[in-house]
C-alpha cells in the first residue's frame, strides 16, 4: 500500500485511535444518564463511587474498581487517582489538575460536571434529585463526557492489549495491524520528534510503547506525593532555617534519586527532560486543622507553629506567586538537592550499561539572570557528581518559556539556555490574562460567541500566544543556532497545535503518553501540508521576518 | 532667571516637592521607632490606632485623628481610609491596594510592615514585644517608612496650604513661589500631557490644583462603596436572572450619574477617561457569616442562597479571572447602565454650560472582538442619550492595554479603539507572571540580588513590559494614525517611567493627584534629554523599527 495522502490520514485514523482506551459496550445507551461534563480523558470506566483519595486506595486494596469523585482534585490526590479507574470532578476545565493528571496516567476523566452537588461530610453526591452514595456503581464516558448510573460492561482496546497490557498477540489483532501500519507511514513523513510528559516509570514505558522518543517533561512535584516522600517534603517546607531545610532535603535525596533511576531505566537511553520543582509550596501541605495537628505530631513541632507557617504560605494569585525558579533562587539548596538526585541517578544507571541523556529544565524564567543563577548550581553539582562517580555523560541545562517576558527576552535567555520548552498552559494564562481554573464562567460563552474560535487552552492561540512563541524561537536561534526547542504544554498533543509547532520549526512536541499516537500523526500531516521553508508559510501574524529552515538530522 | 538645565531641575526640586504633604517636625527622631515598612505614601501623619474601617469613621466623627492599621486593605475599607490621617499595613507592596488608594487620596501610607502582629479580635498589635491598643497614639512617616510610638507634631506644607487648603496666600509662601516658578519652566519644555487618576470630585480638584490636564483613569468601582451604593451593587451581583440584575442596576443608575456629574463639573471641560467596572465581583460582597446574614435580611433573600452565591464567586487566581470587560460581555446590562450614567451626566453638565469630554475605557481587552462587543453597547447608549437630551458633545471609546495579547494584537484593536491607555500594573503582572500582592517573598530579594534592577511595579521594566508597550504604540498608530495613547498605571507618576513614556511617544501620563507635580517635572526632563525623534533614541530593545516623531499640538 502506498503512503496515504493527507485526507486519508486524517479520516482513516480517528476510529482506530479512539479505540486506544477501554471502551464501553453497546449497553451504555440503556444506562441511566445522570449528567454531562467535559470529556477530559477519553475512554470509558465503571466502578464504585468514592469521595476522597485515601478511600480510593482502600477500596482498591480490597479489589474493587473505583471512580474517584471530587469537587476538584489537587496534587494530594495523586495516589488516589492512580488507584482509580476513572476520575469525575464537579469543577475545572480541560486543563484542570484532574484533566491533566488523568490524561498523563491514561485514566478516563469527566471534569467540570457542575450539576453534581458533592458533599464530602456525608460521602454522597446529589444530581437531579438522585442521591449517589459511597460504594454505589457509576460509569463515566470520557470521550463524550457522560456520567451514567450503575455498572456497565466495557470493551478493551486491541491496540492497548497489544502495546500496554501485552495480553494479545499483534498477529491476532487486526485493528492493531492497521494502527501500526499507519504509524509507520506517519513516522516516514514527520519532521517533529515526539516526546512524552511522564513522571513515573510505568507511564514512561507506556509512552515508549506508543512511540515516544524521549521525555519532554518530568514533573518532579508529582513524585513528592509518593510513598515516604510527602513527610520530608513537608518538613522541608515548614523549616524555619536553612539548616532545618537541608536536613529534610537530605532525607528526600535518596528517594528522588531512586525515582529518577526508574525513569532513566525505563527510557533506556532516550533524552529525559526533568523540570525542577515548580508549584507553590502550599500545594504540598494540609489545610484543615486535623491534618495539621497530625502533621505537627509526626514531625514534632507545635500545631501553632505549623498552622502559622501554612497560613503565611497563602497567596492571592498563586499562579503568579512564589513558584517556579523563584523557589530555587530563594532556596538554592532545593535546586542543589534535585540536581544531585538527577545526576547521581544518571551516573548509577550509566554504570549499569544503560545510556542516559539528562536535560535539566528550569521553570518560569522571565529574566536571563534567573536562569543563570540556577544554571550555575546545576552545572556545579553536575561536575561534582561526574567527578565523584567517574562516569561521563552529556547533559543539557535549559528553560521553560512560559511567561511573556521569557519570549520577549529569548535572545538574552538563549545565551545561557541550551534548550527551550514552551509551557503553553502558563504562557496562555499570562498572555491572555486568563486563569484556566477560573475561566469557566466566561471562556465557554466566549467560544460560543466566537470571541475566541477555539478554547485557547485546547488549541494554541496563534495570533497571541503563537506570536510570542515564534518570536522566542527566532530570537533564541539568532543567538544560539542549534538551540533545541520543544513544547511540553497540553497543546503538544492537539493536532492543530502540533501543526503550528511544525510551522514555527520546533524540534519536538511532548504530550501525555496516550496522546503520543495522535501527535505522531499530526506531525506527519503537518509535514505533508507544509513541506518546505515552513515558517515562511505559517499562518501566523508576527513582527519578526527572518527564519532559517531547519530539518531533523 | 533663565530656564534651568536638566541637573538643576533634578536636584533643585526634590526638597520642595517633598514638602507637598504634611511634614513631621524635628521631634520625630526622639520618638520611639517601632518598625520600618515600605514608604508607600509620602508625608507624615499622627493619630490614634484603629483596626478597621468602621472604627476609623466612628473615631473621626468624634473629632479624633486616626491611623487605620490593617493586615491589608480591600475595597471595603475605602471610606475608613478616607476618614484616616494615615494608613499602615502589615502586608502588601508598593502597588498594593492600600498603597494605590492612599496615594490617590493623598494619604500618608506605610505598607508591608511585616513585623507587626495585628490581632483583629483583641484590637491590638504587637511589635517587638510591645502591645499597641486601639486608641493609642502612633505616628507614621510615609517618606521613610518609619512607624513611631506616640504623638508627634507635624508641619504643614506651604505648597499644600496654598494649592489645596487655601489657608495661605501664595505671596506669603516663598517655598510655593519657587515651586510655581519651576513648574512654569517645566511646562514650557514638556511634550507629554499630564492627567490624573481620580474618582472623586475633591480628588479631581486637588489634581487640577497641581496642574492635571484631565483624568486618565476614573475607577468606577471605588464609587460603588459610597453611601447608598453598596446595597444595590450587592443586589446586582447576587441576582440570579437578568431581570433581577436590571432592577438593581436601575437603582444604581441615578447614583452613578450623580458621581459622574461631580467629576465632570470638577474637571470643567478637561477630558475625563472613565473605565467601566473592572474588579472581580467577589470584592464587593461580604465573606464572613454575620455580614452575609445581615445582607440576607437587607435584601430579603435567604442566607443560604446568598452564602452559596458568594461561594460560587470564589476564584483561584482572581487577577486572571472573571473581571474587566469579561463582566460587561457576560452581563451587557452593566455596561449599558454605566454608559447611560456617563452620558446622561455629561449631557446634564453640558446643559449647565460646562464643556464635557467623556472617554469611555474598556478594561482587560486582549482580543478586538471583546472591545467591539462593548463598544457597540457604549455607542448605542451614547446616541440614545444625545438624541434624548438634544445636547451635542464629543466622546471617545477606547481600551486599556494591560494583558500581553492586547499589545501583540494592538493593530487589530486599534481598528476599533480611539485611544489606548496602558494599565502597566496588570501588564507587569501578566508579562512577568508576578502577582504584585504575592511578590514580597521573592521580589525584594530579586532586587537585592540585581535580578531586576528596580522593582518592576515601581519603574517600568523597559526590556520586558516596555517592549510590549512600544509594540502596541507602533502597531496601533500604524492602523490609526491619530490614536491617542497614554498610561494610567502607577508608573505614570514615576520619573524614569515618565521618561520612557516620552521616548515611546505617548500623548500623556496619568498618575495620582499628589504625583502630578513630579510627573510634570519628569516630563520636562525627558523632553530636554530626548528632544527629537525620541523613539529612535529610546534605550529599549524591541523588534519594531519604524517610529514617527509626534509632537503635542
Amino acid at each position: 500500500m502506498a503512503p496515504p495522502t493527507r485526507p486519508t490520514i486524517s479520516t482513516g485514523l480517528r476510529p482506530i485511535l479512539s479505540l486506544s482506551r477501554p471502551q464501553k459496550g453497546e449497553a451504555i445507551k440503556d444506562g441511566r444518564l445522570l449528567a454531562k461534563g467535559l470529556n477530559a480523558g477519553p475512554g470509558a470506566a465503571t466502578g464504585r463511587v468514592v469521595f476522597n483519595a485515601p478511600d480510593a486506595e482502600e477500596w482498591k486494596k480490597r479489589g474493587e474498581a473505583v471512580i474517584l469523585t471530587r469537587i476538584e482534585t489537587s496534587p494530594e490526590d495523586i495516589r488516589g487517582m492512580d488507584a482509580s479507574e476513572g476520575i469525575l470532578t464537579a469543577r475545572g476545565g480541560m486543563t484542570s489538575h484532574a484533566a491533566l493528571v488523568a490524561r498523563q496516567m491514561g485514566k478516563v476523566c469527566v471534569a467540570g460536571c457542575s450539576v453534581l452537588e458533592i458533599d464530602y461530610t456525608t460521602h454522597t453526591m446529589t444530581v437531579k434529585g438522585k442521591v449517589v452514595r459511597e460504594g454505589d456503581w457509576i460509569s463515566i464516558d470520557g470521550t463524550t463526557g457522560e456520567v451514567i448510573e450503575g455498572k456497565l460492561p466495557t470493551k478493551a482496546s486491541e491496540v492497548l492489549q497489544v502495546l500496554i497490557d501485552r495480553t494479545l498477540d499483534s498477529k491476532d489483532a487486526p485493528v492493531y495491524q492497521e494502527y501500526a501500519k499507519i504509524m509507520q507511514w506517519a513516522d516516514k513523513f514527520r519532521r517533529l520528534r515526539i516526546r512524552t510528559n511522564a513522571d513515573q516509570p510505568d507511564q514512561s514505558q507506556n509512552a515508549v510503547a506508543f512511540g515516544a522518543e524521549g521525555i519532554g517533561l518530568c514533573r518532579t512535584e508529582h513524585m513528592f506525593f509518593g510513598e515516604g516522600k510527602i513527610g520530608p517534603m513537608r518538613e522541608m517546607i515548614l523549616a524555619d532555617t536553612e539548616e532545618e531545610r537541608r536536613k529534610a532535603l537530605a532525607k528526600l535525596l535518596p528517594l528522588q534519586r531512586a525515582d529518577f533511576e526508574g525513569i532513566f531505566e525505563a527510557m533506556a537511553g532516550r533524552p529525559v527532560t526533568i523540570r525542577t520543582i515548580d508549584p507553590p509550596l502550599h500545594e504540598f501541605v494540609p489545610h484543615d486543622e486535623p491534618a495539621q495537628r497530625e502533621l505537627a505530631n509526626q514531625i514534632g513541632i507545635s500545631f501553632e507553629r505549623i498552622h502559622h507557617r501554612i497560613e503565611s504560605l497563602h497567596e492571592f494569585n498563586p499562579m503568579l506567586g512564589f513558584r517556579g525558579c523563584r523557589l530555587g533562587i530563594i532556596f538554592p539548596e532545593i535546586t542543589e538537592m534535585q540536581s544531585r538526585a538527577i545526576f547521581e541517578a544518571a551516573a548509577n544507571i550509566q554504570k549499569r550499561g544503560i545510556k542516559v541523556e539528562p536535560e535539566v529544565m528550569i521553570p518560569l524564567v522571565g529574566n536571563v539572570k534567573e536562569l543563570a543563577h540556577q544554571e550555575a548550581i546545576v552545572r556545579r553539582v553536575a561536575e561534582e557528581v561526574l567527578r565523584e562517580s567517574g562516569v561521563r555523560f552529556k547533559y543539557l541545562v535549559g528553560t521553560m518559556i512560559e511567561v511573556p517576558r521569557g519570549a520577549i527576552t529569548a535572545d538574552e535567555i538563549a545565551s545561557v539556555a541550551e534548550f527551550f520548552s514552551f509551557g503553553t498552559n502558563d504562557l496562555t494564562q499570562t498572555t491572555l490574562g486568563v486563569s484556566r481554573d477560573d475561566a469557566g464562567r466566561f471562556l465557554i460563552p466566549y467560544v460560543e460567541r466566537e470571541i475566541y474560535a477555539k478554547d485557547p487552552f485546547e488549541a494554541i492561540d496563534r495570533s497571541g500566544v503563537g506570536v510570542l512563541m515564534k518570536m522566542a524561537v527566532e530570537k533564541g536561534r539568532g543567538v544560539r543556532q542549534n538551540l533545541k526547542v520543544g513544547i511540553c504544554g497540553e497543546h503538544g498533543g492537539e493536532p492543530s497545535s502540533v501543526e503550528f509547532c511544525h510551522t514555527i520549526n520546533l524540534d519536538y512536541v511532548s504530550c501525555s503518553p496516550f496522546r503520543v499516537p495522535i501527535a505522531r500523526l499530526a506531525a506527519a500531516r503537518a509535514a505533508i501540508a507544509f513541506p518546505m521553508r515552513p515558517a515562511a508559510k505559517a499562518p501566523v501574524k508576527g513582527t519578526v521576518k527572518k527564519t532559517a529552515t531547519r530539518r531533523r538530522k
